[in-house]
């Protein structure tokens, strides 16, 4: 990942070419199958990198008007920086962890009546956002040297699905003026495994149109997004069955990778390979594909029904949230795989 | 600082014992001085420790009342949430350097005019933030399980000087609704040494009369609050004249460092040695001892008079920001060094 471009290719080719049905380096050898090549049910999956920072963009236009919507009403939905930069927050990189891992529902502060003072005790709005990741790879830039975004591609490595849990009660009441704090460091969840760019170019579909027209350093031509098929999945503890609340798709995205990382660095943060930069909250225009349970439930205003009978204004204590992602197009298929987690229950205070 | 506490009382002793007068260890060997001791004027300064994450808080009520005078009037200077808890937002690891790393005036998008669309170039307002930051020491936490209040001591290490620097008018477009983002990971100074708590610890002070008390997770009795005298100088180069424009003190802190990495783990977030948690902004009550431009020029509006005779509102080109920290009490004498950087012009468009 740290590599130049042309070396994440080649790399690829290598394997590809040791895995076609014509190459019998592997196929021939049998000790050599079995040393390379671990069935992915006796594997631990790892985080793919050591993510130095970790940051959490806000660039799906539906998103921000639902939230806003419901916060600020129809009128002030969008902030008026939304449309001219990719708004943006520094996570934290030590709390993102890797698919199966269990998080816990935290203790933390909220204020559940405005005119009353804050308490202490477990997050009541538990929710999941459907976002996705990329990797920042190929050398880091020195600070000040911002990476324009004609060089943006050569250090936009690869994808990963990505659950960024969130305590909606918790960031209600701290998020001002600087932004959500402790309602998203109690972890935040991806996919073990980085589809990486190449294998996404046959899925490249048209850009956003963006209006107004973004300013220069913000600008490119090429497309660069991606039909990526999404979908989030509820399994209660208690049930086991499997609802799925949302069906989504990546290229409902308003700002691209190139765009975001061009932001990022445009003042002149250094970037450094293992660098994770998330889309937020990847909702469509239908109500079906809403990427938060926040929005799903119209801020618990419409639960959902599931399966098993059960309905969800929030998470619930066991509930198990499946992320997919898959591209799929004349006979071709790439899958993201699963970003899972359950939602345990919060410690005894 | 990835051992526990005790081993860190164990170093600073056995180093105290080595230098201290009645020694022969040293003294008496002088190829192990030669090989042990190195001067200052020749050694290379490095960052203390490989900065996993970095948070900073915004903790001085002076200075959180200033800011917010300025931008929402008197009445609404202070948001509901600023007496219950730390206010805090993550900050970009990879853009902390260590002291005499020259900063360069970022280019970025700003709206100078409400009614105009936001335009791109040199930063207008570039400030600095006078903080200091403490090093998280000891083990790291498993996700989901908070450092609570009682052992937040054992994980303080140690503290430096740091110099948040802000480009203010970036700041103030892209700051709703998710935080500072562009305007900061520019880049953030900090002085080159970690004074321990435990040289600190004489100079410890009550802590800030908390009123309303907190909820009981950020409650502690000890005084966790120490009498550093803090100063700020602008030294600009085309005079060389250094002039202090500010003069506070960490004990105006509101919350303790305690108080903020309790808080910053509450929800579950894992804390992991060399990990970064600033102050924010410490500003005193006397317009003398506020920590930024923006409050010394009080926006601009009442423009510094430097030794040289040349005005600032905010920072120019080629302006050098020295903060220098020390204790003294009794014929005792800690000093934290300096937290320097200059401020390079912008790069060409
Ligand atoms: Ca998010
Ligand atoms: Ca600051
Ligand atoms: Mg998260
Ligand atoms: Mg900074
Ligand atoms: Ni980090």
């Amino acid at each position: 990942m740290g590599l130049r471009r042309a070396a994440w290719a080649e790399a690829r080719a290598t394997i590809q070419s040791l895995l076609s049905a014509n190459n019998q380096t592997l196929q021939g050898d049998a000790g050599l199958v079995s040393k390379a090549l671990v069935p992915q049910s006796s594997a631990t999956m790892h985080l793919p990198a050591d993510i130095g920072d970790y940051t959490d963009f806000y660039s799906s236009l539906d998103h921000a008007t639902n939230v806003g919507t419901m916060f600020r009403g129809k009128e002030n939905a969008l902030m008026p920086n939304w449309k001219y930069l990719p708004v943006g927050y520094h996570g934290r990189a030590s709390s993102v962890v890797v698919s199966g891992t269990p998080l816990r529902r935290p203790l933390g502060q909220t204020r559940p009546a405005d005119d009353q003072p804050p308490v202490f005790g477990p997050c009541r709005l538990m929710d999941f956002e459907l976002e996705m990741a990329f990797f920042y790879g190929g050398q880091g830039n020195a600070l000040g040297d911002p990476v324009p975004i004609e060089r943006a591609q050569d250090h936009i490595f690869g994808m990963t699905l990505m659950n960024d849990w969130s305590a909606r009660d918790i960031q209600k009441w701290e998020y001002v003026p600087l932004g959500p704090f402790t309602a998203k460091n109690l972890g935040t969840s991806i996919s073990p495994w980085v589809v990486t760019m190449e294998a996404l170019a046959p899925f490249a579909v048209d850009n956003y149109v963006q209006d107004p027209e973004p300013l220069p350093y913000l600008r490119h031509q090429d497309r660069y997004t991606f039909d990526i098929n999404l979908e989030v999945a509820i399994k209660p503890e208690s049930s086991g069955q499997e609802s799925v609340v949302s069906r989504s798709n990546f290229r409902h995205m308003y700002w691209t990778m190139k765009q975001q990382l061009a932001h990022h660095s445009v003042t002149g943060c250094t970037m450094r390979p293992g660098d994770l930069l998330a889309s937020g909250t990847i909702s469509g225009p239908e109500p079906e594909s809403y990427g938060s349970m926040l929005e799903l439930s119209w801020r618990g205003s419409k639960p959902l029904t599931l399966a098993d009978g059960s309905t969800r204004k929030f998470l619930q204590d066991g509930d198990e949230v499946i992320m997919r992602g898959v591209c799929e197009k004349e006979g071709l298929r790439v899958g993201f795989g699963e970003c899972r987690g359950v939602v345990l229950p919060a410690r005894a205070q």
